[in-house]
């Protein structure tokens, strides 16, 4: 099986991606195959000074690049030769089974949408993330961003996507499902959380376990919490900046080690019909190699038609 | 002047609640008197257990209590002999012209609207928060709770509100003021924040620098950030949860003791005829000392007529 990866995404690509790939390389298995989609002599001399066989990858060398300030949705469509529009493209026609990018996130949402397109029955795809567990082990946030605004069935579908992800590709059975909120009980919420927590209480989509807050986040209460896309935004940003001010002042402390998004490689975005992973901007070769990973273990995993089968009209 | 405790608030009332109170009263002016209004006896027998003169208070019995889990509107109307109904009532008239509880929130709220009532121009009274920032000295965050729902227009009203709260009672000159967002253009946001920029980018009411993300809460981009209830709400309770840990884990840092709450005593009420704060549910004499300062700070400083000026049709 092949696996695309963007060497041109991230604010230290190609250098970091590129050394990313030969980590990854290392871990992939025999029939696992990472193909280099960027500029290919930028990658091969990388390679070359690394003392790293060029023959470990397959190359799709692209003219153009998506940078990070970019109109998503226009760069995509005009700039046909960059690693993310090929990287797609290659998505869509099952040349390669999972693409990651550490590059501009709306058009990597974009492009998943536009080429691989939503599963059947889902309203609009999701970006999670990994939050740790203050007693080990880490539980799931969505939608990080992907969707401002959001309506009670988006969230309904959030849940599904989050569970089967947190069940498949991070082995947590039968993942407890919350939904964040600024209460316990029922009655207490906005007006999208109010009308969210009756359908999630009837569900048997997922493992619904109530209302969380933001104290909750990192107890063992929930393994998948779900909000919008505005509200998870911000609590992703605050944890990172936490990591971040826990670094500065230098806090030896193996739950804040935990933080560290390099581990986890990147946000997949889930409700689309294939592996897409996107990375921090700031990646470094761990975080690339950890994406990578990431994307295969989507993969493999089967999540894609776990998801599918979820949404299959009964 | 008068300043009126509700001693029947908090989890652990009446005997935290009339701890801070001797701890307060040792702190106000020779013109400043306490009122405790809750179970007189129950007070005085705490007093005569601490060696602390009765005469330093003035008391208020009331027979009934509003509890933490009752219904805020119903309680407020049912229990007009409780501790918070007489405190309000007291505040109407003008016996006293602070109040503060760390009781029910809601029935604070209720409370506000229903007695004092809210400020002529206002639609919506907002609850504010701190925010310790990295560099030193603190900011505020509002909404943190009293409106899970919003619109533009209260938003520019909780700029308004939270300027005025900085400038006069934190003495931060010309506060900056930003909106929460999910990135720091004017474009990116949900449909609230979209609406929102455009009028805060216009107003003079108050300075406002542009947008801040969840990673720039700690920072010094703005003293007065501003968001939704639901948003803030979560942002306060996951910034207690860090506090919570870092104690737990025993970090010793002075930015992580700034998040105490006990320090700040409480959230005001801003934007209803009174100063009126409430406390944490589970404050103990240190948070509600403060609670009765910040309340007695509310007044003397004159943010009520600020905020009545600023409000004042032109």
């Amino acid at each position: 099986m092949k696996i695309g990866l963007d060497i041109m995404g991230g604010d230290y690509a190609p250098k970091a991606t590129v050394l990313g790939a030969i980590e990854a390389c290392k871990e992939l298995g025999a029939d696992q195959k990472l193909v280099l989609i960027g500029d290919k002599p930028a990658a091969q001399s990388i390679l070359e000074e690394q003392g790293f066989s060029c023959d470990n990858f397959e190359f799709v060398h692209t003219t153009q690049v998506i940078g990070m300030g970019e109109h998503p949705t226009k760069a995509i469509v005009q700039k046909a030769d960059s690693s993310i529009s090929v990287g797609f493209q290659m998505l869509k026609e099952g040349q390669i089974v999972a693409f990651s990018s550490a590059g501009n996130t709306g058009a990597m949402l974009v492009g998943s949408v536009f080429s691989v397109k939503t599963i059947p029955g889902i309203s609009r795809p999701a970006m999670a993330t990994i939050i740790p567990k203050l007693k080990g082990g880490l539980g799931i946030l969505l939608d990080v961003g992907a969707n401002a605004d959001c309506k009670p069935e988006n969230l309904m579908q959030f849940g599904v996507l989050g569970s089967a992800y947190a069940e498949l590709v991070y082995k947590i059975p039968d993942p407890k499902v919350a939904l964040m909120n600024i209460g316990e009980e029922e009655e207490k919420g906005n007006l999208l959380s109010l009308a969210t927590y009756p359908l999630m209480k009837d569900t048997e989509l997922f493992n619904f376990v109530g209302n969380v807050e933001g104290r909750d986040l990192f107890s063992d209460q929930a393994d998948v919490i779900v909000t919008d896309g505005f509200t998870g935004n911000v609590i992703l940003k605050m944890a990172e900046s936490f990591y971040v001010i826990s670094l500065k002042k230098q806090i030896k402390d193996e739950f804040f080690t935990r933080f560290n998004y390099e581990q986890y490689g990147g946000s997949p975005v889930l409700g689309v019909n294939a592996p897409v992973v996107v990375g921090h901007g700031i990646s470094n070769p761990e975080a690339i190699k950890n994406m990578v990973l990431l994307s295969r273990d989507m993969y493999t995993s089967g999540l894609i038609d776990k998801i599918k089968q979820a949404f299959q009209p009964q």
